[in-house]
């Protein structure tokens, strides 16, 4: 017995229905906004993805040769090919190209919590506005593709990677990208291991205090952003906060911004990002941390061979979602039965198709007996497959014309005439 | 700069849009049918697919080491991964299964018209039922997944591997998956270089003679069903045709047999098949042959470690069929142009985007100005995008609460209220 490949899963039906339900909720809200769809090859050259940097997807990617020997690897996420796809053919459209898709993804890591080696992705990307406006369309968007799916107890979270560039220079520290990395996961740790990761990266007393003090920088805009103009000096950090201050006003347009917080010290895995960076946090018991992020990339479309152009997005982690919706029963639950079963007693599969096959093309979903099963095990099977009706076909009936229609709920039969079989089961779906 | 891998694609807005209408007209044909959809991973044990034998696919194979030293391939089709789930979690489940997925699939084949490397596939697995009715059930939802999309000029070519087995037997060869191959492919060998074939591979003029007019047994059932039963003497070989017979019957009642043809000739690729094999084609000019196809599979999931259970089930070719719909003008032009565009003039971003927001809480799918361009370049873009109308958001008007909608076709400009301009816009769009 050959087993499924390990942190991979296998989607019945009762689980895809809900995930169409999900999907389709969100693709809904991305339209609206006027994303359009679009979908890469799950394959690139690996150097796609190595240019970009970002180790820790470089250390998780399936990389491998084709039998041309080609290095290509499964994508790890959609940002790049995206990119890559700009790049090739994009660049001269008008801007802003705003591009969504829905697709699947892989990552070489331990599997845990919300956490699978295949895992697919809902996510925007919107290319060539460098206006604080198109942050606030995609943080906006964000918002509501959760509420969408009826999410309401959640917050996105907003960093910035400038802030946290001109903190390194503040601090004195070159290895800005290894300063970055220690702070992300400050909420993997305890404050003492915190502190000794920092000291450990070579910060003195005063520059561990530092760090704490940015990492406090997290609550409300309107209370945390002033702490933030007492911590920066530099004209630069100055004028992103301005930025920031813009950005928050203008959510607050949107009406979405009671669902937004400040936290100065996320900075979100990828080395790409240059100045916004945000998640999203909902509170559950499942030990499942954020559940989507994204923020500015402006320098990714040059490093890929492109002209220098901004660029923002995100992605929302449909398997780190969907456990949460489904703890606060927030999906509804999706019927999948048959609405008619047909069965023939004796020699009239003919005339059971036949049936079968009317109601199909009136859209009634129609089951038919396959097996050759007898009339007592087929209302069994009726009961198991929780069929709505069972259209019972026997000889003797069709002679006179009929045909008998069960209520598998009430167990009530009644003959109807075959040539008005299509008529009757429509009303009784109805009622 | 990268491009994409040879032999891949990408998917643009409007080729997107237009896929996602044939899937959705398949999907709802699928589940009329009370077929379920399932997805499974990507990858699996490469062993998988050589336990199925099928020498073209294993040699077409993307296959690598993950980085714990597995075997894995990219899924060359869904019909092991589909027996493969079976065998691990369904053996006890009521009877039959009747699962359908529409997914990508992966072979490293030469690229050409409507073959890549990475394809998309809808298709279905009945499985747990040896009746002929299964099979009818499959090729009749066949049929009719091409009637769904508006496709009216198409066969459903049906042969049998029964048959082609016994008249191996017949022959006297024992090489009979060589024999099918080359009977396989002789649509794409002259008369002459099919001879020659036959030949090498070490049949005499007599044997030559019989597969010729075993290729011939192609046409309408009523017509070549019958000689089927002259060439054929073995009883192995007549309780087949016999259940041809009750197929073809079967298919009648479906309503479906105006598209169905007998082509004894026809093997398709896959070893697996045990009894019944099918192949759908649409006359075309793009080059294009078999446009999906399927088959009966009794012994696969014995060989993958389960009970022996019999299965029936198709695959169609997405790829190769959407070139045709295309080539037809069967697929309708789809919409995607925003309803609305929203500008602000002088400092109202929050008004234009508090607008726009109201606009698209109503399903209204609205564009709102991201890129800081002034009215008349605004007006311009709106043009481009196809806008059906455009909000202009000008401070003075805001003074006296009213902004301007502006009718992109005609031209005409009128002032609105900002508090009933939901209302005004979803007049406009009605008329």
């Amino acid at each position: 017995m050959i087993e499924r490949v390990k942190g991979t899963r296998d989607f019945l039906p009762e689980e895809m229905a809900k995930r169409r339900w999900v999907f389709e909720r969100i693709r809904e809200v991305f339209e609206r906004y006027n994303f359009k769809e679009i979908l890469t090859p799950v394959m690139e050259y690996t150097k796609l993805f190595e240019l970009r940097s970002g180790e820790e997807v470089v250390k998780q990617l399936y990389a491998f040769k084709d039998k041309g020997g080609r290095d290509v690897s499964l994508r790890p996420d959609m940002t790049s090919s995206v990119a890559r796809l700009y790049v090739n053919q994009f660049q001269n459209a008008p801007k802003p190209i705003k591009w969504y898709y829905i697709a699947n993804m892989f990552r070489y890591e331990e599997p845990q919590s919300g956490r699978y080696r295949e895992f697919w992705q809902a996510g925007v990307e919107l290319i060539g506005s460098d206006k604080v406006e198109a942050d606030a369309e995609v943080i906006s968007l964000f918002v509501e593709s959760y509420l969408s799916v009826g999410l309401k107890d959640f917050t996105v979270n907003i960093g910035d990677r400038v802030l946290l560039d001109e903190f390194a220079k503040m601090l004195g520290v070159k290895d800005d990208i290894g300063l970055m990395r220690i702070i992300d996961k400050k909420d993997k740790l305890t404050q003492e291991e915190f502190i000794g990761e920092l000291k450990k990266f070579g910060l003195d007393d005063a520059g561990v205090e530092k760090v704490l003090s940015l990492v406090e920088i997290k609550g409300k805009p309107s209370e945390v952003l002033p702490k933030a103009e007492e911590l920066f000096k530099s004209e630069k950090a100055k004028e992103e906060i301005k930025r920031l201050y813009e950005l928050v006003d203008l959510l607050d347009a949107y009406e979405v911004s009671s669902w937004v917080m400040i936290d100065l010290g996320i900075a979100r895995g990828f080395d790409y990002y240059t100045s916004v960076v945000f998640e999203a946090i909902a509170p559950n018991d499942l030990g499942i941390g954020s559940i989507g992020g994204g923020g500015r990339y402006d320098n990714l479309i040059e490093v890929f061979g492109g002209r220098p152009t901004p660029a923002t997005g995100f992605a929302i982690g449909i398997e780190r979602l969907i456990p949460i919706l489904e703890w606060k029963g927030l999906i509804p639950e999706i019927d999948l039965s048959p609405d008619v079963y047909v069965v023939p007693v004796g020699d009239t599969k003919r005339e059971a198709i036949s049936i079968a096959s009317r109601l199909r093309r009136e859209g009634i979903k129609a089951e038919v007996e396959l097996m050759g099963r007898k009339l007592r095990k087929a209302l069994d099977y009726a009961n198991r497959i929780k069929a709505k009706a069972t259209i019972i076909v026997g000889r003797k009936d069709l002679e006179r014309g009929v045909v008998t229609i069960r209520d598998m709920e009430s167990g009530e039969q009644r003959e109807v005439k075959v040539e008005e079989v299509v008529g009757e089961v429509k009303r009784f779906l109805r009622n």
